[in-house]
């Protein structure tokens, strides 16, 4: 049997595994990333995994997605959450290692790919993915193509700034849209929440070092005004950034997923109010909100497989 | 000789001419737009032109270049700045004048036909055009093809929120960017600093009701200080904006053309300085800024004739 071989490079876990042509995973596997030293090391330890655990599995291609990979070039350049610093070689040292044709593409853009092929988007031209996670990423697909743009690192919704003043990022700017639209951004205003209200809420018996977006999430689902308040007003970030994304770019469909996309309906449904209340008026009712079609834990690995099947 | 009709209507005039394959214009003329109570007059009145006024050439398309124009459905819609209310058939009333095949884009996205095939983006596959006028409209190009997204009036970046609690916008909502990087804009922020500073200029010797951006153009020529401090804030804006767009689709080119262009290094040098500062690291060096490479006058007209083209 042909398979791709996805790998999903995250700045805690790399996750990778067998797809076929169908998106059905074979056989999947995760190592901690920053056990290995070099991206070299990575590889190795891939390779060995698959000598050892995998039989009659023929692959023909690699496809990797990771935080600021560069299609064009295959490398991966400055990635802040990641211990190898300046620009990798990563398509090279895994070609390398596999001898095996390798794709490399920023894992927001790899998730396109895999909504695109296997998931909520098949037969769309005209549609975005945001990964709500650590930070929030984003895959353009336009005219039916993943939009790379000229430097192939086009996509950085997270980095669009939403309030000039406001939240400090780790880009070293002011009040980008992932400070307000992710776990993290959704963490920092739940703290923000617990300090300036007075209400009874029972997230103020959770000490904050150990307040996890989870404990949010169950405390809106039992009805927490505060914690519904933050569902609200992380929906009413989002969807500025959003109104941006369709101003530009004018999607069939908008696809969350990610860890804070969990929570579905409860930051869904705030999203699709606030939007179109946030929309220009020749773009509203012509953007649907949905959320990934691949499941839970597969759409890391499914997206980088789908960059190497194409 | 063969030739396309290129038509651009504007909120003012509307001008047309004939067009080679070269982007040669063989005959132009223009009317005012609000002479006319219905597009179909509109119509007759450029087809009477044209059979008075042109022998011996053959037009095979039209291309027409509009605010608000739908390029799927060749309507306008909703235009704030035209008479004609609501949806507009054009290119159905069109054709019937003319018995010829007829395109219908958003003017913007018509200048970016016209700067791929005939101006300063011959041979790029990622740009933008962004015409600074009476508003800022936008026309992007990804992967060698205008964006038009699921809508057909993608390109709306003079609709990005840049101030969410800024100058109020005519489109209901606050802090868009045409409200600052526009000749419209320009103005505002040239009267907002003429009220705030004390110091010298020879603009406080111009009735506001008279006072024109050619003023203030001539006098940062001449060195004031104020004068000067507008193109810098304006400037300042539209990089801001930019730098969204950049985010975004990561443009190889930025073309600005439009009545505020005109001023040119007053105005590129600031944006290119500003674009840089707000740019996100990755993309830092990657765009060039650059004026139209279509003759002032022209740009309309060939962007409408490139889309027939085409």
């Amino acid at each position: 049997m042909s398979c791709v071989l996805g790998i999903d490079i995250g700045g805690t876990n790399t996750e990778f595994g067998l797809v076929d042509r169908e998106g059905k995973i074979h056989f999947s596997s995760k190592v901690k990333t920053r056990q290995h030293a070099t991206p070299e090391s990575l590889a190795q330890s891939i390779y060995d995994t698959l000598q050892s655990d995998v039989d009659d599995i023929q692959i023909t291609a690699i496809g990797i997605g990771t935080p600021n990979g560069n299609y064009y070039k295959g490398t991966i350049e400055f990635a802040p959450n990641l211990e190898w610093k300046g620009v990798i070689e990563l398509a090279k040292i895994f070609q390398g290692q596999f001898e095996l044709p390798v794709k490399v593409a920023n894992d927001a853009n790899a998730a396109a790919h895999g909504e695109m092929l296997f998931g909520a988007a098949r037969g769309l031209r005209d549609f975005l993915v945001v990964t709500l996670g650590t930070g929030l990423g984003s895959g353009f697909v336009c005219n039916g193509e993943v939009l790379y743009g000229n430097t192939g690192m086009a996509g950085e919704l997270g980095h669009v700034v939403i309030h000039p003043a406001g939240r400090e990022c780790k880009c070293g700017r002011k009040g980008c849209l992932e400070r307000y639209a992710s776990s993290t951004g959704f963490m920092i205003t739940t703290k923000e929440l617990l300090e300036l209200t007075d209400s009874a809420s029972p997230l103020k018996d959770i000490p904050s070092s150990e307040l996890h977006a989870s404990d949010v999430d169950k405390a809106a689902r039992n009805g927490d005004v505060l914690a519904l308040e933050v569902f609200n007003r992380t929906a009413r970030e989002l969807a500025r950034g959003l109104a941006t994304a369709v101003a530009i770019t004018s999607p069939e469909v908008i696809i969350l997923c990610g860890g804070l996309a969990k929570s579905g309906e409860l930051l869904l449904e705030p999203t699709r109010r606030c939007l179109e209340e946030e929309l220009l008026q020749v773009f509203k009712k012509t953007v649907a909100i949905r959320a990934s079609g691949l499941r839970d834990g597969n759409v890391a690995i499914l997206g980088a497989a789908a960059l190497g099947w194409k």
